[in-house]
């Protein structure tokens, strides 16, 4: 079965986070009951990934609710006079709820999704007030939404990774091997992944000879979590260095010719220019000299229209500290204990450059893969005209 | 000063090799008095580059020769009675050569220019006995020949520096930056260096703005070598990941443009094609997409005519630790100090390919730079002449 990060159950309420911070050295599944606990899991990076940080946030506050209404129905008196007051009074869960959600929006301040989430749960409460529901309705419409956003997710990255095996096979070659860069999994959705989605639903069908992953310098997120992800879920693979690509692609002395290389996108501006993590840009004009396909995956809400090209996004750049150490296993002196620990690499006083992102030309995009459908540049064109797929989809 | 690896001096004799296990952590040489102690500096790859390993084999037997003619002329009575003999028989003094060659030729089995240079100081020892040459004179010889070597290296790494600054500043700009890959400084030759010899010599000049120089993973030859080099000689430079060079080119937020990719080689075939560090394929590959000059610096023993183009070299794959462990410095838990250790980043369980070096196909090369001057391509052709170069240059 595909690897599961987010592990959520209705009845009895339960949530449980895998620690991405032990990956993947330790397999550690953390129980959220709390909005608290919630925020720590997001605040410490236990969970990356906006599409995850957004879910998680959502399912910490219903456990939250869930667990405290409980115990409201069945044993009133364990409850604090607050919480009492609250499970009686619409207006005071509300006020719980503002408080939550704004706590939640502060573990990880530059993230867009976990504001979209806390949007949308706190349109549902004010509304439910104003309609005079009473505070169990209310926490159940947020159950059914948050449950919504996990299983939405979910199906839109089931969609993006069938209608990326499609178009990646209408050629008509039945078993190809591809390659992937960063973490588009399990570990970064809701579950089952973007590019990755594509892979394992590759996988899945019997399409897939094999996967090459990069280790994506610096933060190392190809051999951390996108090789823990295709171990668990058996899919035949094998890591190599950002440096490879090329080399690989060139090779005859593979098993398997590379028909594709698949990326997720943080941001994908209206002409198709795409903002993702650092080394796509190159890994596109790599593909385009080798003639392989170059696949962006991304759900349709990863689409901003308001950005007209790549020139308008802005490069962070990131703590030189991310390039400097490496995490790693290490063997304690003298035991048979091992130990997570970073080591310094560089000698001190280097300089350093760390863009945490680049952008890639929508020239260089055979295809960018939604939820919604494939789109393609039309006949000649240099860009996307993503304004035009987004109106014929809705 | 340029940092020196092999610091040789003839009177008294005395040979000291910089531990580039430690770098750039620990700045340690090593006195080396006998060829054991040479084999082993090798061996162990305390020093580390084609023409660096053929020097200090070199170097090590010449110490050992010329320490045991001084103890002989000065105090023979401490001498074992075998090097007393020795010191007396040229014949027996050539078997003592002979040995001491095989034995070096012995530390890195697969070192080219450590075979060419047993061959030539072998020659030279069989042709002194031959000529009735006395022990004296037979050691002289060797020590005059490994120090042409030595100095010969030296120049050639100079005027391959001269030659590239030249060439890439021939359309006019007095101040430009550039990228690099891998070492191919001081640390990897007998001093200077190859590419970043260019580097060295548009620094001394004032030509040179920035040098960014990329971590080459796996081995981290740039973000362990290169920066300690370039630190040491205060060039200015930043280090990048693999993975942010097509970044660098395209920004406009970097204060300075780069002008050239320069890279070394560890092969060039007739036509150009040239096997270098695993990554370099792909640089060129970038610097073509972003119309940037790509370099080639390397000795002309380098071109190898036998080799008719990349197709005939063969990619060594290299042990996949190399790709799975890092290594770095590590604080000692409960302590201040500092320890070099190795962590593990990916799972157990991984396949991983570890290509050793690449192969760039002429067309994509702007110059190739060698101490005999500058080859590029006829107008119109995609490949190099190095036959008719060569010829050219006898």
């Amino acid at each position: 079965m595909s690897l599961k990060a987010i592990v959520y159950v209705r009845n009895p309420p339960s949530l449980e986070i895998l620690n991405q911070l032990l990956l993947p050295h330790e397999t550690v599944y953390e129980s959220v009951t709390t909005v608290q606990q919630g925020y720590e899991q997001i605040k410490q990076m236990k969970v990356r990934g906006a599409p995850a940080i957004g879910i998680v946030a959502a399912l910490s506050l219903i456990i939250d609710l869930q667990l405290k209404f409980q115990t409201f129905s069945k044993n009133p008196n364990a409850l604090d006079s607050d919480i009492l007051n609250m499970m009686n009074s619409p207006l005071l869960l509300g006020n719980f709820i503002r408080d939550s959600l704004d706590h939640l929006n502060q573990s990880r301040p530059t993230a867009v999704n976990l504001f979209r989430t806390s949007d949308i749960l706190w349109e549902a409460t004010s509304s439910g007030i104003k309609k005079d529901l009473g505070t169990k309705q209310i926490i159940e419409s947020l159950v059914d939404m948050a449950e919504q956003m996990l299983f939405d997710d979910l199906k839109d990255n089931n969609n993006i990774g069938k209608y990326g095996v499609e178009f990646i096979l209408r050629n008509g070659d039945k078993r190809i091997s591809v390659i992937t860069h960063c973490n588009t999994g399990s570990l970064a959705t809701s579950g089952y992944g973007t590019a990755l989605g594509i892979i394992r639903h590759l996988y899945a069908q019997g399409n897939l000879l094999h996967a090459y992953y990069t280790e994506t310098r610096p933060y190392n997120q190809g051999s951390r979590l996108t090789s823990y992800e295709l171990l668990h879920d058996k899919i035949p693979s094998t890591l190599i260095c950002d440096s490879m690509v090329s080399a690989l692609l060139a090779s005859n002395k593979m098993d398997h010719k590379i028909a594709a290389i698949i990326v997720g996108a943080d941001r994908v501006a209206k002409n198709g220019d795409t903002a993702n993590k650092i080394g796509t840009y190159q890994l596109a004009i790599i593909a385009k000299y080798h003639n392989v396909m170059f696949i962006v995956a991304a759900p349709s809400t990863s689409i901003d229209l308001k950005i007209k090209n790549g020139r308008d996004i802005t490069i962070e750049e990131r703590n030189e500290n991310e390039v400097v150490f490496v995490n790693g296993l290490i063997k304690q002196d003298g035991t048979e204990k091992y130990q997570i620990k970073k080591v310094r690499v560089p000698p001190q006083g280097v300089k350093v450059w760390n863009p945490s992102f680049d952008v890639t030309p929508a020239e260089l995009i055979t295809a960018i893969v939604t939820e919604k459908g494939v789109v393609e540049k039309e006949k000649g064109a240099k860009e996307f005209n993503l304004e035009k797929f987004l109106m014929s989809q809705n």
